[in-house]
This record gives C-alpha cells, sequence and structure tokens, in this order.
C-alpha cells in the first residue's frame, strides 16, 4: 500500500535533504547518470535552478524577444548555440539532454510525453534556453523573517494560475502570464517585496499583490499543484511562473516545445 | 572664423540646455522635422537614451544573445519587429528611420556614411535593437556628491577605449569590450558604484576600477573623444560603453550595420 500523501511528503523532504548542500554540477551528473528522476526542490540550495524551453531555431530570436518582454515569468539565464546541447555560461560541461530529472515534450501546443531523457529526440536546430525558477529565492525566503500562511502541500508548495494578464507578445509568440501564489502575512509584504525584488533571476518582485479576481485568478482553483494552504487572514502574493512558456505553446500552437516536467528543473553553476 | 573648441563648447551646451527639460517624444519629433543634427547630451534628461544598432533579420538572434551576454557594454531596452521601424515598448509612434539627429552605416565592419536619416536603406528584414547610454547616469550623477576630476572636453565627456577584454561572444559575433572612463575622487568610489549599480539600462556599476593597463588603457590616448580631463590623484574608472558594437562589426567583418552616430541618440520615452 502506498503511503497517504502527507506521509509520502514527509519521505519525499528527507530524500531531498541528502542533496542540499551539493553543487549544481552534482545534481545534473545524478540525472544524467540517470538515479535522480524526481523533483529538484530543496536540492543544492546555494544554485541557481532553471525552467527549461527548447524550440527549433527558427523561434529563437523571437523566444529571446518573449523572455526580454517579459522578464517577471521568464527572466533569462542562458542560450545554448544552435544545435550545441551545453549551457557554456550557467553551466560549463552540461547536457541539456540528459541534465534533468524528467522533460515534457509538446507538439502543436498540447503535452504529449514526459521522458527521462531527451537523447533521441534533440536536433541540430534545436536551441536550449533556461529561465530563473522560484525554488532558488525560495533558499532566502525560508531563512527570512518573513511570515507564510501553512503550507501543507506534498510539494511543499503553493499553486500556480494562469492569469488574465497577457503576455508582451513576440512575433508568433503570446499567452497568458501563469503566476504562482503564496500567502503572506500582512505585516511581512513590504519585507518579501524587498527580499524577492534583489533576485531578478528568480522571478524578482511580485507581479500582483491583494486581489486575485482582478487578475482572473480563484484561488481555489490552482492550475497546477495543489492548493491545501491557508490564505485566510494571508495576503495573496503572486510572482512570475516559469510555466508560462507551456501557455505559450497552447496559445500559440508551437508544432513543438520540449520543457523541463514541472519542479524538475535544470540546475546550474550559479551561486544565489 | 570658426570659434576656439572650449568657446564652441559653452556654445553647444547652451543649445542642448533648452531641450533640458523636454520629453523624449519631443527631441524625436525635432530629429524626424530635421530640425536637429547635434548630439544629444544633457537633452530631455529624466528620460533613458539609447544606443542604436540595426541588422539584417539573420543576425537578430545573435545580436540578442550578444547583449544577453554582454550586458554591461549593450543593456538591451527594446526590439523591433523584423521590418517594423517602430520600438513599440521603449516608445510607441517611433520611427528608427528618421527619429534620430544621425546615423552611422558600416559595411564589412568600416564605417563608410553618416547620415540624418535612413529612410533610403531601411529594409523589410532589418531588425532595430537599442541599448542603454550612459548619459542616463549622468543626471543623476550630476545632482550627487560624488566628485569627479575635472572635464574640460568640448563634449563635456571623457575618452572611450577599446579594452583588452574579450566581450562573450555569440554565434559569429565577437569583439574587444569598449569602456569610458571617469576621473573619480578616491573617497568618491564605492559611492559611484553604489549609483550606477542602480541602474543597469545605463550600463550598471562600473567594469573595471583602478589599472588601466591590466584592461589594454592608455588613458592619454582614447579611442573616441579627446581627453583633457585630469586624472592625475583621481582613480580611473570604467563603464561599458555603448560603442562597443561598432568594434564587433569591425572584428567580425559584419556585412552590414547601421547605429546612432556616437553620442547622438535614440531618446525613449522610459523615465529614468
Amino acid at each position: 500500500m502506498s503511503p497517504a500523501p502527507a506521509q509520502r511528503g514527509r519521505e519525499e523532504l528527507g530524500k531531498h535533504e541528502k542533496y542540499r548542500n551539493s553543487t549544481g554540477r552534482e545534481i545534473r551528473e545524478l540525472c544524467r547518470a540517470g538515479l535522480w528522476e524526481d523533483s529538484t526542490a530543496g536540492m543544492a540550495r546555494n544554485f541557481y535552478q532553471a525552467n527549461l524551453v527548447i524550440l527549433p531555431k527558427e523561434y529563437a530570436f523571437e523566444f529571446m524577444c518573449f523572455c526580454h518582454r517579459n522578464p517577471k515569468p521568464c527572466p533569462l539565464i542562458d542560450v545554448t548555440e544552435p544545435g550545441n546541447p551545453e549551457f557554456a555560461r550557467a553551466a560549463p560541461g552540461s547536457d541539456v539532454r540528459t541534465d534533468l530529472p524528467a522533460y515534457y515534450v509538446y507538439r502543436e501546443g498540447e503535452l504529449v510525453e514526459e521522458r527521462t531523457d531527451i537523447k533521441n529526440i534533440w536536433r541540430d536546430d534545436h536551441v536550449g534556453f533556461i529561465t530563473g525558477c522560484t525554488f532558488s529565492a525560495d533558499a532566502v525566503l525560508e531563512e527570512s523573517d518573513v511570515e507564510f500562511g501553512r503550507i501543507e502541500t506534498a510539494s511543499g508548495r503553493f499553486g500556480a494560475y494562469v492569469t488574465s494578464i497577457s503576455c508582451e507578445p513576440a512575433g508568433r509568440l503570446h499567452g497568458h502570464m501563469v503566476l504562482n501564489a503564496r500567502p503572506v502575512a500582512a505585516h511581512s509584504v513590504a519585507r518579501v517585496v524587498e527580499i524577492t525584488s534583489r533576485y531578478p533571476l528568480a522571478h524578482g518582485g511580485p507581479v500582483h499583490v491583494g486581489f486575485p479576481e482582478q487578475i482572473g485568478v480563484d484561488l481555489a482553483k490552482p492550475d497546477w499543484g495543489q492548493d491545501r494552504g491557508t490564505f485566510g487572514n494571508y495576503v495573496p502574493v503572486f510572482w512570475g511562473c516559469g510555466v508560462t512558456p507551456a501557455v505559450v505553446a497552447r496559445e500559440s500552437r508551437l508544432p513543438e516545445m520540449i520543457t523541463h516536467k514541472v519542479a524538475h528543473m535544470f540546475v546550474t553553476d550559479l551561486r544565489i
């Protein structure tokens, strides 16, 4: 019998705890060796983790423009040369085809496949992009005096929501912005803005503070992740979310996009 | 008889003074109407000014990567859609073909022509890029308590130097970094770093502080601009310079690049 979700959550966190002080390279090597197919939450806490997007070269300039125009959901960290699977600046020696625990493949905007490597589908015209991830700021927030509402989900994280905010389009790329919500004690709101604004590569400061309905969000119905936390007397604060490109793939009907699996990130060599 | 340089310098500053509090749009309209072909130094002080680079679409993705990898010399502000001459986010309604006082045209890396508009040479495959300019931080520094060495040049600015620092390459684009030097009183060095670091779009904090010879610079021999200021007991502090892409054009032998004329910038609608 598989353990109850709360029990499983604690076990998972324990398993991740072992790699808390690992380097980015160590996590990538673990994935490359086929020894880790799980979420990277809480691992290599001192290193930036990143969302992955792989697109055909034909879309590369447009996606660069998209990231530049939408830095809150898509803070660009590094770009590969076309056909070269290495993120040469953020993670020298890396191989994007093997160094993540799991991948999603989207075709015509639909998620069609989940894989643990992409060796057989990587092509010479593929370009890889990594954009910053909220896990990186989490490490700093954990040590801070910011008071959050209780988080009881197995993943230890709150839900992500497709909002009514349109991203700034770029060529053929357009879509609604995805935001992560966290409940913040009123007396901590200014502080959490100050702290997260210092980390633009981890989505920076919030996109919205206070009224979910103004951005088309029903807190009880996240599009990703369970929301079993408490908002109650806490202020809902929303940060850019790296799932946004998946929504862009769907809304723009992109022929092909490969990404990391949600929460299964590329861990860089960049220290926070 | 034309006036001596120092006299001419004062007249020029007077002429610019009139537009000190103009908006970016007003300066662009002045240029578009053919009423201004001079430097934009000191004009529209509350708005970001920008370096311009126009390249064929074939180079657009590589230049985006180049800017992303070299944010100190090339802090990217906005990019046009291919063939569309409007910077739609930084300056709605702008027309890159007419809205600058003067342009340089480079072919095979050599400066071959200076123009006051580019209406007849703009093509459907052209993409425009604007990157931040040091003029924007100057306005803030002028009001600050930072003590600079004396500046006696006609332009009121110190020289720019091609350094021995190689930019991070991107595809076919490579070249040495150009830096601006300013003499800063030793007691002001930390302060000038603090202030300029707040303005990443105006080149941000310095790239080098202290030893010009370590970056291949002879202060007496600037590559652009005269240096008749005093370094003496002042610390030489170097910031990224928007002339860098012209050096990239030369070193990478780019078939075609159009830029602003030095110090004749694109003035945006973005407030500092």
